[in-house]
C-alpha cells in the first residue's frame, strides 16, 4: 500500500479520471481512509509534493491542494524544512457504532471533530448587513416613495396576465428568467443607457447583492485583488470578503473613483467595482478621462468591470451618460441593474446584463445556485413595461423626486446654511450633508434616531481609518411635510 | 523593506489587525506590491513559513494562505526541498496608463493576466444542472398536477391580501422571510412532522437548491467528506461539488441509506445529506435501527445531518414517520423542505428548519447572498396556510395522486409483468421501472423521447461507475389517460 523510504512515503491511491469529483477531493479522499484505517501510522513522512506528483500521475498543484486539505482536517503536519507527516489521529475520530442506550443522554461526552460554521461561514456571517435601521421613515435612503407604487395597476395586471401562469412556465423557466422580461429590460436599456444589447445577454436575479454574489463566485478567486470605490457600497464589499476576495478601497471624489490613484497604488485588479453614473453614496460622476483608464486598464489587463447602474432612472435634467459597457469593446464590463430603487425592494428584482461570451455559464451558475427568480413578479413586471407603464411611472417618480430635491436644498440652504456641489444635484435620492470630521457621525445618527429621525452616517461607507463624516439624507421616499429640518438642530 | 540572507528574504507587511479585510489577504496584498514595484526582485528565495510568521506575529497557516495566494497568481514560485522564490513578473502586468487612441482598436495586442471566469467559478458551471427536459409531460417526475393547483383561490387571495402591501414590509422583511408565514410552516411541521420548532427556526428560502447552497457555503469548507446516497439526487450532489465538498456516495437499498457501510467504509463526513422519510429516487425508508445509528455518528462525532424532507406529505395510507429532526437531542439535524412538489414549482418557495443554535446564522449569511426571499408569494402562502386551504390542497393532492399510482401500478402488472416493492409504493410521485443492468437507460430514455414521452434514466442518479438501470416514471401530474405504457414496449 505504501512504500517507504528515506525520501519518505508514496501512498497508493485510486483516481477515477473520468469522475466528476475532482482528483484532489479523491486523493485526499483515499490517504484520508488511509489514515483513519491506520494503513498510515501517525509519524510517518510522506514523499515530496515532487515525487508523489509524478507517482500519482497529476501535478505538483494538485498535490498541494490534497496537503491544504488534510492539513485543515488535522490529518497531516508540515514541519519546515523537513516535510509533512502524519499526524496523530484520536481513536474517536472513528464514530462509534454501539446503540444509542435511551437514558444516557445526559451521561456520554461527546466529542467533536467537527464544530460550529465553516471558515467561509464565518466570513458569510461575519459581513452580514442586518442591523442598519430600514424603517420608510425621513431620512431614510435608498427607497422609493413606496406610497407612489402604481399597487392598483400592478395589481389588475396580476389579475390579468394570471391567465398565461399554466403550462411549461409552472414547471420552471429557463434559468436566465422569463423571456419576454429578458426582452422588455434589453430594450428598456438600449434605450435609455445606450447599450445594444439582446435578451440573451440578461439575467434576471433577486437583485444586487445576488448579482454581486453571483459575479463574484463565477469570475473570481479567493484573494483576488478587487477595486471598490472609498467611500462605497457596503453590500458589495461584504460580498467580496465574503468569498475570500481582497477589496482595495480606491477613492473617489467629485469625478468618481480616482482612477489614476489605483493603477499608481494599488495591485492590478481582477475586478474594479464601480458606480461610474453616479457614484454612491457621494454622487460625482465618472470623468471622461477615468473612463477612458479604466476601459484602458481593462483592454491591457483583461481586468473584469462591474457596473453598478443602480441609479441611472433618476437623472434630473443634465440627462444619464450612457452605460460604460456601452463603450466596452472587450466585453469585459458586466453590468447590474436593480428594480429595488424604481419599483419596490421587497420584490427581489434585478438584471446582469452579461458581455455576450459570458451568458451561458451564468445560467449554468445560477443552475446550482438557485434555478431562477420566481415566476410570478417576473410575469407582472414584463407586461408593465411592454405596456409602457413603467416608462410612465419612472417619468412620474422623476419629477416627483426632482421636485422633493429642490425643496430640501432650498431648505437646507435657508435653515442650514448649507449649499450641496452641483455634481450631487445631477440625480440620486439622497444629499450628503458633510459635518466637521472631528464629528462622530454614528453618534449623532443614534441620537437622531432617539428622537424619531432615521438617518445613515457616511463614515460607515468607509472601508479605511480615513473617514469623512457626515450624514446621508434621503429625500425620495418623503413628502417635504414629513421632512424635518429642525430635528438636525444637533448639527449645529 | 526586507531582509535577505542565508535564511532567505524576510518582508516587511503592514497589518491593520482592526480592518475587516482578512490578515492573508491583506500580507498578500503587500507582497503583490513589493513583487509588482520590483522591491522584491525575481529570484529572491523568502524566508521559511516559520520565520515568517514569526516576523509578521501570526500563525503558520495564514503564510501558507498567503503562500497559496500568491502562488496561484504566478507571483511567487515554490521549489522542493528549497523553498519559496519571487516568480519573474512580465511588465506588462503593470496596466498601460497611456491614453486610448481611437483607431488602434485592432491593432492593440491585448495580454491578459486575468483569464475568463474563476476555478471556483468553472466548478460552478461544471456543476450545472441545465439539460433535463423539464416539459411537464408523461412521465416527468418530481412535478405536481399543474392543472389541479387551485389558481383561482390563490389569486382570490392575492387580490385580498394586496392591501397588506404596505409600509416596512416593501422595503424590507427579516431576512429569514415573512414572519407569519414562518409561523404557519413552524405549524404546520409540528403537526404532520413530529418538530416542536418555533417560527424563529425557520428560514424562508427560494427552494431546494438555495437551501442546500446556503446550508453548505455556511457549515462546510472545501475538501470536506460529505455522505451522500447513492444513488442520490443529483441537485445536492452538484452544489456540494460545485462548492469544492467531497460528496462520498453511499449505498441505498430498500431502507434507505446504508449507514453501516458508511461508517466501514467511508471517512467520518463532517455532513450527512439525506432522504429519510421517502429515500430519493428507489423510495425506501430509513429504517429505525439506521436512524439510530445515524444520530450516535452524529452525537459522537458533531456530524451535521442534512434531512432532505422533500416528499413527505404525498404519504398513501400508512402515515409518515415523524422527521429524523424530531429525534435530534444535539441539535444538528438541519431540516430543509420545499412546496414546489405542494405547490408549483415556479414559485421557488422552500424552507429550511435550523437547530435554534444557527438559525441567526443564517439570517446573516443570507443578508450578504440575497437578503431575502420575494414578498408576496409569501405573504399569499401565508395567507392560504393560516386559512387551512393548504392543508385541504394536500388532502386533495394525496388522494389524486394515490389513485393515479394504483392505476399505474395495475397497469404495469398487466401490460409489463412488473410489480414494484411495496417500500416503493407508501408514498411518493414517481415509481421506479428496473431494467436489466445491461441496458443503456439514457439510451432507451431518448429513443421514448424521440417517441413524445418524457422519463429520466436511474443511472443518472448514480456517482459511482457501478449503476442500475431503470426508468423513472413519474406519474403524479398525468391522468391515467395521459399515461400511455404502450409506449414503454421498447423495454420489453
Amino acid at each position: 500500500m505504501t512504500k517507504t523510504g528515506a525520501a519518505g512515503a508514496l501512498v497508493s491511491v485510486e483516481i477515477d479520471r473520468s469522475s466528476d469529483v475532482p482528483i484532489h477531493i479523491q486523493i485526499a479522499g483515499s490517504i484520508r481512509t488511509a489514515i483513519q484505517s491506520r494503513r498510515l501510522q501517525p509519524g510517518i513522512r510522506l514523499a515530496s509534493t515532487r515525487a508523489l506528483a509524478r507517482d500519482w500521475n497529476v501535478s505538483r498543484n494538485t498535490v498541494l491542494h490534497v496537503f491544504e486539505n488534510l492539513m485543515s482536517e488535522g490529518l497531516v503536519q508540515s514541519r519546515v524544512g523537513s516535510g509533512t507527516y502524519v499526524a496523530s489521529v484520536p481513536t474517536e475520530r472513528r464514530p462509534s457504532t454501539k446503540k444509542h442506550q435511551n437514558g444516557d443522554r445526559g451521561e456520554t461526552e461527546t466529542k467533536y471533530p467537527f464544530k460550529g460554521l465553516s471558515r467561509r461561514g464565518r466570513s458569510l456571517v461575519a459581513q452580514s448587513q442586518l442591523g442598519l435601521s430600514e424603517k420608510p421613515v425621513a431620512f431614510m435612503p435608498d427607497v422609493p416613495d413606496i406610497r407612489a407604487f402604481p399597487m392598483r395597476s400592478w395589481l389588475r395586471l396580476m389579475n390579468e396576465v394570471s391567465g398565461r401562469l399554466k403550462g411549461d412556465i409552472l414547471i420552471s423557466i429557463t434559468n436566465t428568467g422569463y423571456d419576454p422580461l429578458r426582452e422588455a429590460i434589453a430594450n428598456h436599456l438600449n434605450l435609455t443607457r445606450g447599450l445594444s444589447c439582446t435578451k440573451d445577454d440578461i439575467i434576471i436575479t433577486t437583485g444586487t447583492q445576488q448579482s454581486v454574489d453571483l459575479v463574484t463566485r463565477l469570475l473570481l478567486e479567493r484573494g483576488d485583488p478587487v477595486w471598490v470605490e472609498e467611500p462605497g457600497y457596503m453590500g458589495t464589499r461584504a460580498t467580496l470578503l465574503a468569498n475570500g476576495c481582497a477589496p482595495y478601497p480606491i477613492p473617489a471624489d467629485t469625478d468618481g473613483m480616482n482612477v489614476e490613484d489605483g493603477i499608481a497604488n494599488a495591485p492590478v485588479p481582477r475586478m474594479v467595482v464601480i458606480s461610474p453614473s453616479r457614484h454612491y453614496p457621494l454622487g460625482g460622476r465618472l470623468s471622461a478621462e477615468r473612463r477612458q483608464a479604466l476601459l484602458e486598464l481593462s483592454k491591457q489587463s483583461g481586468t473584469w468591470i462591474l457596473e453598478d447602474d443602480y441609479d441611472s432612472d433618476f437623472d434630473y435634467g443634465s440627462g444619464s451618460p450612457s452605460a460604460l459597457q456601452a463603450d466596452d469593446t472587450e466585453g469585459r464590463v458586466i453590468l447590474i441593474g436593480t428594480f429595488s430603487k424604481t419599483l419596490l425592494p421587497s420584490f427581489r428584482l434585478g438584471y446582469i446584463v452579461s458581455p455576450p461570451d459570458l451568458a451561458h455559464d451564468f445560467a449554468h451558475a445560477r443552475s446550482v445556485m438557485d434555478r431562477h427568480a420566481p415566476i410570478f413578479e417576473q410575469l407582472v413586471l414584463s407586461e408593465f413595461m411592454h405596456r409602457g407603464l413603467y416608462a410612465t411611472h419612472l417619468r412620474t417618480m422623476r419629477s416627483l423626486y426632482c421636485e422633493r430635491q429642490a425643496a430640501l436644498v432650498d431648505r437646507l440652504d435657508k435653515e442650514l446654511g448649507y449649499i450641496p456641489n452641483p455634481s450631487e444635484l445631477a440625480s440620486g435620492m439622497h444629499i450628503v450633508l458633510p459635518l466637521s470630521d472631528d464629528v462622530d457621525d454614528r453618534e449623532t445618527v443614534r441620537r437622531l434616531q432617539a428622537d424619531g429621525t432615521v438617518a445613515r452616517p457616511l463614515s460607515i461607507y468607509y472601508a479605511n481609518k480615513k473617514r469623512r463624516s457626515g450624514i446621508i439624507l434621503g429625500f425620495a421616499g418623503y413628502t417635504p411635510e414629513e421632512i424635518n429640518l429642525s430635528r438636525l438642530d444637533v448639527l449645529r
